[in-house]
């Protein structure tokens, strides 16, 4: 057994009090879980239908109305009733229309600490890595397993590290780092594995801008994207409980399955096309393609400071006739503050449309499915066939700054002119 | 034939150049003309079927997509391009998602005006005689006639006169005038007339309030709901338009089918019960109903007055656990002016929902279906079963003020004792 212990490894042997390493199966308690209204109807289903008498730890869990807020159709509804009457009855935390999507919520409202274990009935659950919290999407029935018993298995991943060297040049954003990254590993190459970030550029990065690259790391299967937390982490975790909490750092002769390098200083802002998180392009190569629809927002890139860098492209301007432009704020939070600074106001003057802090574009649940044949130029993190609602249309993926360049100009465009 | 003329004769009769009455069927000019996502996609395929060649008036014409703004599914979204396609083709009016609702947006952008005679494609265009415009809804093959030809049948109506005595005390709208005419006149009370309104209590009401009560004139079937127009209603259009226009009023002696007068200074507020627009109750009779969801916009009561009102009794409070509250502005102007005045803001920290401007919720195709079992409190003008999408809520009308009020208690409430 390793004495030397990633960061995975390392909140794993401390959650069970023994020494685990990876590839181990273990059974641990689980500090956080939550569920969105497109997983915990069938959570609550598989929950009954095991016979369960009482959620374990009904202050451990959170159900959070995002994917169709608010409801777009009586179906719909039906499944928000259930989980607020399953809430009520159990006690678990609910967070209605309105407050915003899970992965804004969670670390927001301090359920993800760093060095707890934090489950999500949602693939991006992976975002809290970016404040070192062993965060990770499950299956409906894992959660309602979890909800149960309060535990849940895992086999303890193996880590791979990816180091970010150089700096990024003005116009240039994490979520072109992201873009980066998984062109290079590819969509399946972290499959099942712990990813760490280090280096320099995540150093210089605000923490709102790392939670993009964890966010992204499941894009290439992994179960988490994991960051130390420095002290700009610890403050924004602070700021937002004052529950305690530990961080962890690998140890120097920690395994890693592979090492990556990338030095991104001379990265332009790069663009996803269609129908792949991986098909990944420089700008250069790309831009021009007309555009129909925008879409900011998501659990990606949905944020205030996304907000106020496509703001600041877009004020004083406005989108190119014939383009709708979505803005979708990630949470209440966001939505207020964006707000307070008159952001909102410059979009909405810009032409954009806002709608309610929640995931409906990006999921294809309803707030702006695109026509058959149209582009999208989006914030989100996949680009899949369908993913919107209607495959027959075509999703490129890019920073909030790209998103709002092309935007003005009707096709795909290059930030840095409007810096 | 009769010397003396109601408004409806004498639009008819100036537009046709001689003198007609109530009775006559005519075919006249129209002066605007628009049709929303709705209604716009069959005027389309029957302007198509009857081998139209082009519109006869382009500029006279406006789409908005305002039901479904931002588009809830794939099908939909064929319409919408259907529209923008239609639109870009013949070189028509285009308001896009985002951009409000059509009752709001006709007179707000000055495509409705005094004297004029306007159709579209929406039971609620009756709104728009508030300003002394005699608009009226047609179905969608009427549209598209209109749309070909630039003109329409009409039968000029027959008139009622509403006169409306006293004063409103406070806590009491145009809202709750409405409802209470609606009740004493019954759903088909004034089918096919024209309503004339006057009297000391339109006189003191705001042109926005004004507005309220002409749009729900169609609950009791008329085509329009007339009043004349002062120098307050005079001011309005002239703020929005550099267009010239004529306004006109009724004779002395112009002939009625009946004339109603009601005094309304004992008024209180008054709610419309399920599943009726006419069986409406002084709250003191229908105070204490529990309510799951408030829905604060629409044709009827989106606008920044109504906003307003609600925002003053929300300010510092939180809407009651469990209910959820939808605002819904009636265009961006209204959005842009609210958040200008801190309004959205503070209904969103009362705990509002603010969904892009649009319909949405009122007609049920997305943003806001209720629950089984489930009682809304809204400020629309339809409370019939399945208007919202679930044909097994329950829809209760009431005011701004009585949402709020209502919201923050989790029952039906009475909002003055809030002012």
């Amino acid at each position: 057994m390793s004495t030397y212990k990633t960061i995975s490894e390392k909140i794993f042997s401390d959650h069970l009090g023994r020494d685990v390493e990876a590839g181990e199966i273990v059974i641990v308690d689980v500090d956080f879980m939550m569920g969105q209204d497109g997983t915990t109807p069938l959570a609550i289903k598989t929950f009954e239908n095991v016979g369960a008498k009482k959620v374990a730890n009904p202050e451990k869990v959170a159900f959070i109305i995002d994917h169709n807020a608010p409801s777009p159709s009586e179906k719909v509804s039906a499944l928000h009733k259930l989980m607020r009457d399953f809430s009520n009855n159990y006690g678990t935390k609910f967070y209605d229309i309105g407050e915003g999507i899970c992965h804004q919520l969670i670390p927001e409202k301090g359920h993800a600490l760093p060095g707890q274990i934090v489950i999500g009935a949602d693939s991006h659950t992976c975002t809290y890595g970016a404040i070192n919290c062993f965060s990770t999407g499950v299956g409906s029935t894992d959660l309602a397993i979890a909800m149960a018993s309060g535990k849940l298995w895992f086999k303890v991943p193996q880590s791979v590290k990816i180091v970010l060297e150089g700096s990024l040049s003005t116009g240039v954003y994490s979520k072109d780092v992201a873009l980066y990254i998984v062109k290079n590993l590819t969509a399946n190459g972290a499959t099942y594995k712990a990813v760490e970030f280090e280096g320099p550029v995540i150093d210089n990065l605000s923490v709102e801008a790392r939670f993009t690259i964890s966010n992204m790391s499941v894009e290439m299967g992994a179960k988490v994207g994991l960051m130390k937390l420095d002290e700009k982490a610890e403050n924004w975790v602070k700021e937002r409980t004052d529950k305690p909490f530990k961080s962890y750092e690998p140890d120097e002769g920690a395994k890693y399955e592979k090492i990556y390098k990338f030095d991104v200083s001379d990265l332009e802002p790069q663009i996803a096309e269609p129908h792949a998180v991986d098909n990944v392009s420089p700008i250069s190569e790309v831009e021009g393609v007309p555009i129909h629809q925008g879409l900011l927002g998501t659990c990606t890139n949905g944020r205030i400071e996304d907000l106020r860098i496509a703001a600041s492209i877009l004020k004083g301007k406005k989108i190119h006739n014939g383009v709708r432009l979505i803005v979708a704020p990630s949470s209440k939070d966001t939505l207020l503050k964006a707000m307070n600074e008159g952001i909102i106001q410059t979009l909405v003057q810009a032409g954009a449309t806002v709608v309610a802090p929640g995931c409906g574009p990006c999921v294809g649940t309803h707030n702006g499915v695109p026509s058959d044949g149209e582009n999208v130029i989006s914030t989100a993190n996949r680009n899949f066939k369908g993913r919107m609602g209607n495959n027959k249309a075509f999703i490129y993926l890019g920073s909030p700054a790209t998103v709002a360049a092309s935007c003005i100009e009707g096709k795909i465009a290059d930030p840095r002119k409007y810096l």
